[in-house]
């Protein structure tokens, strides 16, 4: 899922989301709460209208921001107290709240309130951070099913930190609960890229194999590779559109800096056989001299690229999967992507 | 024509410059020859190819942007010794040197190096000016005309600041030495507008009527039917980007300042008699909301947008020339600007 915090992914119309073939984005709860704000939202009957978006949207519960942007917050039972980043303004975001909210988005998935922790995190307090989490998340399902005609469905969060038996109770405890999907949050905090493999390979086989299983805030085409393997359906990450916005192209031969001097007279596209628009017309000493000289259309034909490349990576890995031969695409990805990786 | 300075339009693809009608944009030779310099766009046989655009270009002299933009510029009879403001670097910018560069970027229409002034200037400043302007056109031409093969079309321009008698020498000199189309230069330079528009109701007549006039750096919607009422062909301004880029958007009922919190919630576009892609997909509390959220779509959409209108705006009148109902044009334009202008 392309990240679309502000009710735009970044640089993009929804046109040009389409033509990447992504069909699903996210939105941020916490963002869209604050600004333009619900009353805005809920004049256009959700986000779909009011961005001119009419394909799946997920938004999270708002309680990562919070945790990770928001001034002053304050934890308690009931939920986060917390100051806007923006101008200061007091708000409380409760697990009804957040569902409140989602509902007025009208996002296709809506994610349940969950405590965040900061990496690196002491047994008892991630301990604590899963038993809030059970409760809230009881208390999101609750709310939903009060709910008439909701066609939202709901997705649970796994927390517990990086002990293996937080996550697996965590598992237990959410899934007992029941949704229609399972993230696991709390992972690429800050931990150590082997230790979020090994918690992503401890908790998604906990999880109901007949539901999508959901790996927040994740992550390099590696991470995905690895990720699926391990049974991971979906994914958010803001890698391919800030990276863009950063200079960096990912392609099947490795990634490319585009201000590196060797680009400054290229006329070959970032990947000859990348069907994107980007790659279609332009060429590398084009994209390098746009990324030098600031101009927006850089932003914009990096983000193409980008995105094409992950919608693109996640398609092959699924038709891999249906043709039962996910291991050659593997090793094949590898190969390639260490040929001229920069 | 939109203004594409460093070889794009602002935030817009060529495809987006064609859907709002764009027929010819403007290259500015000063930018492009100092980055990403004749070199690189020499590699692409020209800026067509390399930035993707295959209608009409037409390039300044380099000369205006030496005079607003370089450092330590010295103006001698051989041209301008002048530092790029990028770096720092020194460069010697003659007529045939500003010919050799527009005829590398392969321009359709290439502009003869001229002198200009601040405002306001001496007299004799003025007619110093015009004088080398004069010299070096026809250095400019006789470069232009030893050139085998060259698609290029060369304008002479008029100089003259704000004297009449002056600009008519110009006009004169200029239209002597013979030249497929004119410009008025050294207008809308900080003088009064109605200065501006008394030099140029007194230049234009004295112009050839069969060839192109093209007013270069004008203005506003109000500017642009005042012109081509007095027999203006060919205009250029960044007015619409960069206003659109300042959050300003222009309609036929006047200018909408896009961050106005009387638009916070308004489901409506900002025109919704307007055909380009903002207005059929966007209303004025998500355009309002990206501009507000600073975000790159915000950007986007508002050039898009202004583009649109500009160009229409253009073809509306070269309608009511032909169909020889330009003063009901006219009067319609003011009667419905005024309405609601803010």
């Amino acid at each position: 899922m392309p990240v679309g915090t502000q009710a735009t992914v970044k640089a993009m119309t929804p046109e040009e989301l389409d033509a990447a073939g992504a069909q699903i984005i996210l939105g941020n709860t916490y963002h869209l709460y604050l600004r333009p704000g619900c009353d805005v939202i809920g004049r256009f009957d959700g986000l779909h209208r009011f961005m001119h978006w009419d394909k799946p949207i997920l938004t999270d519960s708002g309680g990562f921001q919070v945790f990770s942007l928001a001034k002053l917050r304050k934890l308690a039972e009931e939920g986060y107290a917390f100051q806007s980043h923006i101008d200061g303004s007091r708000h409380l975001l409760t697990p009804e709240k957040s569902m409140e909210v989602q509902i007025c988005l009208d996002s296709d998935i809506i994610m349940c309130l969950d405590q965040c922790l900061e990496h690196p995190a002491a047994r008892e307090q991630a301990a604590d951070a899963l038993a809030l989490t059970t409760r809230w998340a009881q208390r999101c399902k609750t709310f939903w099913q009060a709910q008439t005609d909701c066609r939202n469905h709901l997705f649970g969060i796994v927390q517990g930190g990086m002990f293996a038996d937080l996550r697996a109770r965590s598992a237990a405890e959410i899934a007992a609960i029941g949704f229609p999907g399972y993230a696991v949050g709390g992972l690429s905090v800050g931990e150590p890229k082997e230790l979020m493999m090994e918690m992503a390979a401890h908790t998604l086989p906990l999880l109901p194999t007949d539901s999508p299983r959901y790996i927040m805030g994740v992550g390099t085409p590696e991470d995905l590779v690895e990720l699926v393997a391990l049974g991971a359906d979906m994914f958010d990450c803001v890698m391919p559109t800030r990276n863009a916005r950063n200079g960096q192209l990912f392609t099947e031969r490795g990634n490319i800096n585009i201000c590196n001097a060797r680009y400054r007279e290229e006329e070959q596209p970032p990947d000859p056989d990348c069907g994107c628009y980007t790659c279609r017309h332009y060429s590398l000493a084009y994209l390098r001299h746009l990324y030098t000289a600031r101009e927006i259309l850089a932003y914009r034909l990096n983000t193409i690229h980008n995105i094409h490349y992950y919608v693109n990576l996640v398609k092959q890995m699924r038709a891999a999967i249906l043709a039962e031969t996910f291991e050659n695409f593997k090793k094949d990805f590898y190969r390639k992507r260490q040929v001229t990786s920069a």
